[in-house]
């Protein structure tokens, strides 16, 4: 059925209880601590895909555990001056791929940094950073949801989510990037850490997660089973004596509390038939977000959203709010 | 099975007859005069999608029969001068969509006109140019294939190879090209038009076609099922007395007929696995194409073929074609 | 879930407002009175497929904006005298096939006529009608659901359910046919078609629409993913800002709206695992349906309904209500 | 691949050497001998289903072991004198269904027995004929492929083709009909049954068998896994230690070994992209077929076959046999 | 929806009334009386498979009808004494296999009789005991649910559960067996099978029905279309006319109405995303369960729920029990 | 196409060149030298999962890198003296779930040592080792195929092969086990590991591969996409610049190279329908074995090859080994 979860009316008043850890700030203070006692390192090097309109960067940080994180950052060439700067997040299953993957924002007179995710990449688009845990891997199911999943210690999105906290730090220290004008984005997974880097990181710009994944775990699976969500069903299917584990570290990674600590103005889209991140999954996070915020209702869109309709209302939301 | 084509070695070498009827140029010719007959009433009008470091334009001009075909021009903002104009086709079932799907050639330095393939754009980029027939439409199967498939005078590819010749008379005429360097490309169905464009318009300065459709129709329906060459074998099994017929049209929009008439150099690229473009339609073309040519072989690739892998390899044949 | 609308008691009393536009009839009286404006031209020809218990003819008339349709007539050989004629409308997909495909009603001694669906007739049984739209046809999903769908002038239901209306007279005109006692079926589209016809034409006989699709669009799209609904919810996915335009045009097209302005005795059928047409789409018709009226629920069928159990009630419904 | 089987040129040569028990012969003469020692018993009772331009009987006869078998009679209602009459064999799954279920051949002047198969008729069209066999039925994958398949005594299809050679002398018994001219004909199962018949009973008229089925089992099951063949293929996945007694069994009931037997003419049709009965399954009986032959090739054609396409082409053959 | 059927709370309160025939009891006592009339012949027959450490026989005794059942007998090497006997039936389409199939109960101590099921075991695990049904099985869908459907006497279950019963009593007779310590067990159609024993043999020691099938059918028919109550369904599809008395039928091997009888100790187990033998069938046995009962939940599994898991639990619920 | 890899015939004759880098045999010397660098620690700790007539011990001990892996070991009860010794290594996804998930060879009077396969575990039996690379893992299809593919060092099956290696060296120290009768067994991943352990080890008694996988992967990337091997290709799809890295990796770990450099008895099974492990890669790896070999044919199966048919004739081939 193409309306498998609530109605749109349900969605809007939909807020069901965090299920938050005590410690959750704590945790994330510490894991971004211990990050930042290491120097980020950010280089910059130039780099030519024939782009003759865009200048391209080969970006590596220091990322969680002082590991390197690649990414690309795109300048619009006419452009002069303190630039707003766009740090974006990637889908599931892709990496940072080229530079011509990633064209919207310096068109539109932004710059652009987009984060490789770790381990990710060659599902679609390839990756060019390893995952490199603390710690011997626990039989996980395919994929990385449930990779390290036993502890919020070693659970996979520590590291990812420590990586784009620090790929903003990054954005920041670009010498032509207006550090106050970091806006963060990205589309499902890149939605999920969008909300994370908004919850964590105080003085973000704007956050535009689209169809955002990492939210409301529990009912996710529950409603939908579809990858990437089924693989922690799977992972629960093989290892029935821990769910209540699975879920208790899913808690410190869910949109939902991130939402919940955020600030910023945020822009929000979801797709009504989106069974891949089913839209009271995407509602929790909305309706729990602390910011001023707006959603885009896509009626008939599956996972796909408002494909670029939303991403003209990004940039049109965006010139609005730095216009202001 | 993955490889379920001919191997790469016996592609090489595959060099079927063309199904040519005899009076192939002579039907173009007619067509195409036809249609210069009608002044090209080309319009471009500026259009603000908020992308500020590049000019968009809303383009209209008179296509087959006169009726209006859509089109984005995009200008990179910061070039001069005589700029080199690539020209897009589009994939089956897309539209023009907006701007923001077509950022690669400005990106890259080019002029970028991409137009709008009549009837179509409601299956993933919306489209804005209605067909029209000249004459009431036999029943078809869903899709473009067989939309007057009876006749090579009211096959549905008549019209649309023609609004592509008069789409690269348009791109000679804006104020800002190279009217010598027009580059025809696209993937897919946008590569069987640049094919036709190609065999069609002598002066063409280079033909990039990916993975192209339109090609050794035959062959295509007796080894794949896969949409949409489907179409024509869906129709062939209801119209079980026009299967004749329905080949008979074929062979005057064929791209392999259209390859051995071309004359421009032509990077293609294939995918091994391509069940939508078996690999064997695409070389029957590409063996067939009479100018300076080269293929990349993608062999672990179905339709998506090499990807951004593919675009970078378009963008530098490109610069180096327009250094030498 | 094979019970995946609602339960049958719900069903039985299910009357959803209607989606009614204020100039609904105005629309229908214009289109009418256009089409009547062209005589109906009705000629029958006979012709020999070997059957020599039947005599069959070719028809055609003149439609919707004087358009030749086709259809078959067949009489069974001995009957003699005015005797009722059943007009039959056909599945989505299918077109007029050949008059052993429609053996039924001769054989129960009726005169039967069989309308050709305009363009229709490539997906199984093959067609012989074009569609001859007034202008050039705007961008569309695949088939025949959102050919036009922009307006309801140019919707290409309006163009079938005029034929269909001319159809009806076209009966009313053979010689043999007793001209009060015209039946109109269908089964799918054909119930949908069916259903117009009985809101449309005053002095229909009976009507016997099985699972009759055109009915409840929007919570059709909402609950069920087959086709051909599916091809209005895939337009609606690409085309985000249209949808409203799209149900606008789709209210002067809804079986409901047809069904609560029909006066003649109605015979429905019903699948209630029906996936194709869901049979609280099924019940809207029908309990808003204005004449006497009776359904067949098939508990355990999906879009087969009844089948030729069906075919039998409907025989019987027939002779009885011929004999009353 | 949508041909996957021989090309066509193979096909129209292909001609296997036949796996035939030596005493094929022997088994049959015994197994009809036996079924022939008990009388036949055939009653028509007129049944009223609402036909008024044609008769309709319920039939029944004694057919293997003297098991009642039913069938359906249907007689034109104009037609007087010895007519021919078309016997009828059913696709797998099928039964009887009702009278309306099977128009074409009185609608053309026929008399036609339609014979139910014993066990089947719970997948589409009902059957009303039990199956008994005369032991106990050893483990079987669900179906009747494998029912009694131990054995050639306890197979199931040694009980159906008895019974279909019996429905042959039932009709010749039949008051109006002209016992010289008895046709056989059916569809995939229909068709296998009717080259066992036609092997069988050296006088029938004509036999014309589509798209057969039970023909060339184990090139079958190579080549396919579709439905039904592939009931064996499963069966002998867990047998391990039973494949060769099962093909043993099989080969007293494959239709090329029938094919060799058949002296009357035949048409035949094909679909060159049949997976459920593979086109060299079906050039394999039909290149054995020993009587004089044609065969109607369909390209582009599943399972489907030349659907009423080849109604037509049967009805022709036989107006021209019966008119020479 | 991976969570399909009610909610846990809602499954744990769920009494749904029992659809239960006046004359259950008496059919069961005349059946089993009919059965026990005939001696049951219980032999032992030594086979070796190469187990060394297990003694294997060959077991076959008189079920239903006085027909031979086939079944495994194993026994631990070493163990002395009178030892408890767990009887285990078969899940859906699997026959008794080889010993090396069913080792859990004897390397925990058990002896462990293994019952074939009739007719089955040609879909995973081979069977090798004919069904012999008293009279010609009526058109049945392919597999065994609604074979004999028509009429309590003739259904296919009336048969393997008058085996069950049998098979219990051949337990008790086998020298080394504990008769007081019969436990029956088995999973999905054995779970079924075993609620069937324990509602019809009051002096079983305990049962564990795991996932059992046969349960709530109709309610199982309205949300799955899983195999096997699919089969079900589709009889009913096709035989229209027959529903109610296909229910009427299985009112009498509903799994709900032998567990309202049971009175033995029950450890049930259920999977929440079971689709083939949905929750709420379980649950509705389950509550109406007589005697003592616990039952695991699985939350995030199919049909396979517990697996192993769940024989640990079993055999812990073993251990307990007979230590008590 | 059931049949979709080489006929039999070509099969026991297929022996394709072998690709192997010159510094294979070094590569693993060096491996293993390292991996016996540091002591393998083997421990055997009793536990109890209530299996009264089995011995079962949780045993851990020195993998790859020194690295903990774990195992079950179980001892048949009733035993003496010096027993040869099973150990089995376990299908793509699965981990050593319990004991009673292995009881064939303690039934049939072996030792049986269960190696846990580092990582896996997850995906249907859950597995308790981790799995921990020695550096950071680059971008990698979800899965195991592509971790660390990047070179023969950190590719992940060099740590399985070395795990496997020494859970050889743990049996061997096992007090109750015959050190001279150590047999090496396991299905697909398991039949993959067991050829590389034969190739590796060359003091092992016997080996028992079925339906191996993890030979000849570039063959079986061309002739299957069925899961594992279609993470590889999917891996390339992306990273198309790197497939011969990719291969050149593989070539390492190709079960072909290590079957050619075995010498104990072997006893291979495969399927000829089986699309996961193609027949023609099992092959060449048996037509290159350098022992003693056999192979038992399944010609109707799939990945699922003989099943327990394939047990038994293990265990009559070891029996017949063990008592020459």
């Amino acid at each position: 059925m193409p309306f498998f979860d609530l109605s749109l009316d349900e969605l809007q008043k939909y807020l069901p209880p965090r299920q938050e850890p005590s410690d959750f700030d704590n945790f994330w203070n510490n894991t971004l601590q211990e990050a930042r006692a290491i120097p980020i390192n950010a280089r910059f090097e130039p780099i030519d895909f024939g782009l003759r309109n865009v200048e391209t960067y080969d970006v590596t940080f220091k990322g969680y555990g002082g590991q390197d994180i690649k990414g690309w950052l795109l300048k619009p060439k006419g452009q002069n001056g303190k630039i707003p700067c766009v740090v974006e997040f990637i889908g599931y299953g892709g990496g940072r791929g080229f530079p011509i993957d990633w064209l919207t924002w310096s068109s539109a007179g932004y710059i652009h940094l987009v984060m490789d995710t770790r381990g990710q990449g060659s599902s679609f688009l390839k990756g060019d950073t390893p995952d490199d845990p603390d710690a011997a891997i626990d039989p996980q199911f395919p994929g990385f949801m449930t990779r390290g999943i036993l502890s919020p210690t070693t659970y996979y999105y520590r590291r990812v989510f420590t990586d784009a906290v620090r790929a903003v730090e990054v954005a920041k220290q670009y010498p032509d990037v207006d550090s106050d004008k970091i806006i963060v984005t990205g589309g499902s997974q890149g939605g999920g850490i969008t909300l994370a880097v908004a919850g964590l990181v105080p003085d973000v710009f704007a956050a535009m997660p689209d169809v955002p994944f990492l939210c409301h775990y529990r009912r996710a699976t529950e409603i939908t089973d579809s990858a990437p969500y089924i693989e922690i069903s799977k992972y629960c299917a093989v290892h029935r004596d821990k769910v209540d584990q699975v879920f208790s570290t899913l808690s410190y990674f869910d949109g939902v509390n991130f939402a919940a600590r955020a600030k910023c103005p945020a822009l929000f889209s979801v797709g009504l038939m989106d069974e891949v991140c089913p839209p009271s999954t995407v509602f929790a996070a909305y309706n729990h977000y602390a910011g001023p915020k707006e959603i885009r209702v896509y009626t008939y869109n599956h996972h796909e959203g408002g494909g670029n309709y939303q991403t003209l209302e990004k940039i049109k939301f965006l010139h609005n709010l730095l216009d202001e």
